[in-house]
């Protein structure tokens, strides 16, 4: 009736067999159909929910949170996601100063995880920490459900890392896929994902690194704009490269916002530091040298400064295809004269968008208890299955 | 069997379907009926609770909790509100000091509510600000769902802000009630509201203005007291004496304790600021005027230190109706010789009352519970029926 | 199929009628019947969630935590355990050093109360205080379940106070029976508690205290063992005392870790403040010395300095019977070498014996868990044959 049917049908078609029993940490380890299978997924959970109908396929269990900085959306999203299926969230509190040791990491994973489904993670802070950590992690209660710890093993989903953000890119890429009414039509289409003026330095490099691992699998031509030394994880852009010959896009670089904004379907002008920084900064972290992070953060900001024109204008979405490319955002986003003087975006592209970018962040919850779902089910067609024909309301009775 | 018909039948009775998709932010925003089917409905869940049948009416579903003062019973009534119904509830932690203005606000709102059924705020701390904040952030939710943003629209449940406290005095008055053996016993009772000292400065003024502005609703002489200069907002004193005229009671003010006291039949004494110095108070932090706010301080305490024999003394208790009006208070009160030196109410008085004072807070969770329940639901006697006639029990099976 | 029979048959012998309706305070105030019948519980809900069949059987209501000393483990075991149930967990934040006097305790503990079911309390920071706090806290709830404030009385469950350590030991006697193969292989095992050095000081006595009270009960031979000056609670060797006669077992003291491990089936090595020093610091607190804790911290650390030796190697190892003894911790340990320079075990003993003391930790969600239920009804048996019986999946369908 409400069509979750057409759903099932297409998971039929793909095999996605990979992602139960697995983690998700990073777009470019799962595959084409297991992509797919996760928005097919968050579209019928979606739908679930938006017919009143119950999700939840957890009596009990828990969602662990660890947020190693801050977040409020995020936080919602999968304290959301875990809620939708039936989990209920604890949160692991573990200092956020303290890089734990391989020891006591082994320890904490086994000791939070005898009830535990989920483990969420951010660790964004640091360039070669946060992936590393979620690893070392996840090995941990793998090992610990194969000596007998733990009866269940509790996947591992990565909330931003320092390498990728795949709740975000996929989030993103499923306001994209409906926003021009489905996955067939976004090949040929230009997607530029560009640096932008921020008064704040240090911002993660997740989002662009993670926009172009993901987008270039779609067959879409993906440019990739910035300043001269804000480079992001070469590893990743190879990535992107590979991605783009095999699917069919292109992948291209540039140092020019405007080349990159030219003729484009969709924008996603965002400010991240540049990698070297990055890299510097975990050093001096490591290495408790506050005058040199204190330093570093005054380069940063100069450096920042003499690119204030890396603004996202009306102007520069006047040269869009049509003039009105889809602007995205992983929010907040610095809006000049609004949030701050100079930024990322004028205020009025943003209010233009600014419905569509709350759109855009209303499908991370889903994202997420998709990845959940398809880690967790070996047969998520069945479940989808019997959630629709059983047909309890979320709330209240009809 | 265990009379839950007689509730449906009695909201058979009443037209209460303006709280259907409503917040509820203000008692005297809603009509007779619909006040008396929160009482309704807080006793029907209450029956239901002591009978062992689950009110679980949402298989899933987020209640958020703002809390921009500290709390811990008003916490775990929404918290217990929220878990009757099957609700989780995930607290958003904003920082105390910062007043988000208008943008950033709008996008918290819709950013935390996807997956959102109520959010129960307390913002009780500057003037002017609180109810303000809850309507701005109703409104967010409001247009985030008018643009499909939100498949959904929480409710915004107030839970004290600086112009009314309608949880606390709903369930003060569910008190009253249940006291007096029903609202139609309340008729020409005399309830005394009136200040009492306290060595601490700055309480807020919403019980006091929350009281008079619902107990001039059921017909009772409704006498405010406090020493002079202790005025409250004004604007509800007009909506106290516009209800007594229409409901048959009256609404008197004086500035003598003993006055108010004599042959009440209900006392409510309690501490709170004057509502020039709160409003003086909101501005200085709004000027970050720290020397101002420490002055100012100062002056309040020692304008409180004035007036010590606004006490609530066995003498006091004396001269009420034989003696023995029903002592009220919202909690903690201030106790002379236990939890200071001189306080708002002596200790014997207190302890003689307090287990019928803990059982005044003990509707609080009830009267949440049924906010929520008729906010969500358009035909809540189905519900209700639904809910006894399943009986499913909350804990275990009989 | 899964058994649960079995242990429905176990219960059926036992005589644990004095669980129901009452805390979990101290494991000696509870006869053999309902030791035993906690351990059977504890089996039969990890039997339950070991064949993936849901344990809930709260359809709402609230488990409190209160943790007055940080908490990981304890904290995810009481959320584990009341989430298997079906309990929300709503923690309840005092601040640390604040030790409520009696009307302020009386007054949060019914507020907090009024839709919970249970209250676990960590408090094991000052002798004399943890234990009577909590008794304070149930009386409290006692009196307002009897005065009709509360309709239910929510348990109180001792997560670590200044005397026992009910959920820690009772978990690690259900891996010790496990590990040995049935209670009925126990009798004459010799289990060695001993004091071992850590560079940490004023760790609780809670543990020592709780594993000779409870140890003694099972025909073995508990051999305490600790430096001169470690004393612990003289109350509670009369209790492993009178256990030891009781039960055909015996408890001993010496001044020697190798005495103590010689032979042994089972040993316990573990550091702890001297009792004397331990009531010194709470009188120091209660002054708020400063001066007096800074130069007592300070002595400890010397005093504890002067026996390194008490470590637990793989020489002494070698010593316990056949060389294997059965290596138990409450976690997390001093490792030398690895957390610490020279501490409580030798890093190869500690890795050698992780996983079966990772095991160990396991078992403390399902004790936990097994005294709520048994604290919460009458007739469990009927509650796990309905479980059992109705076959409702913790996670999908079948």
């Amino acid at each position: 009736m409400i069509g979750i049917d057409d759903f099932i049908k297409r998971l039929d078609g793909l095999d996605f067999g990979g992602l139960y029993g697995e983690d998700f940490l990073l777009t470019w380890e799962k595959s084409a159909d297991e992509i797919s299978a996760v928005f097919t997924v968050a579209d019928a959970l979606r739908r679930l929910r938006e017919n009143n109908l119950s999700a939840r396929v957890f009596q009990s269990g828990l969602g662990i949170s660890v947020f190693r900085d801050n977040s409020t959306r995020t936080r919602f999203s999968f304290t959301g996601a875990c809620n939708l299926l039936g989990l209920a969230v604890q949160d692991l509190d573990e200092g956020k100063s303290q890089i734990a040791h391989g020891e006591t990491l082994r320890e904490t994973a086994n000791m939070v995880s005898f009830m535990a489904d989920v483990i969420g993670i951010r660790d964004d802070m640091y360039i070669g920490k946060g992936n590393a950590y979620m690893r070392a992690l996840s090995q941990a209660v793998w090992e610990g459900n194969q000596e007998g710890i733990l009866e269940q093993r509790p996947m591992v989903v990565n909330l931003q890392c320092d390498i990728d953000h795949p709740t975000q890119t996929m989030a993103d890429m499923a306001h994209i896929i409906h926003h021009f009414g489905g996955v067939e039509n976004l090949k040929g289409r230009k997607i530029a994902m560009t640096w932008a003026y921020s008064p704040s330095y240090g911002k993660p490099l997740s989002v662009p690194q993670g926009v172009i691992g993901l987008m270039t699998r779609f067959g879409m031509e993906v440019a990739l704009a910035h300043p001269p030394g804000y480079g992001i994880m070469s590893s990743v852009e190879k990535v992107a490269e590979g991605n783009a010959a095999r699917y069919g896009g292109t992948f291209s670089k540039s140092l020019s916002m405007a080349e990159a904004f030219a003729d484009a379907d969709i924008v996603y002008p965002k400010s991240w530091a540049p990698y070297a920084a990055m890299e510097k900064r975990t050093d001096l972290y490591g290495n408790r040298d506050l005058e040199g992070i204190e330093k570093l953060e005054k380069e940063l900001l100069a450096q920042n400064g003499a690119h204030k024109d890396w603004e996202c204008t009306e102007d520069l979405m006047k040269t869009t295809r049509d003039g009105k490319a889809l602007y995205l955002h992983c929010l907040p986003a610095d809006i000049s004269g609004l949030s701050c003087k100079e930024g990322e975006v004028a205020a009025p592209v943003f209010e233009r968008y600014r419905s569509l970018l709350y759109k855009q962040a209303g499908y991370k919850p889903y994202i997420i208890a998709a990845m959940i779902f398809l880690g967790k089910f070996k047969h998520p067609q069945r479940i989808l299955a019997r959630l629709a024909e059983k047909g309890e309301c979320r709330l209240g009775w009809v």
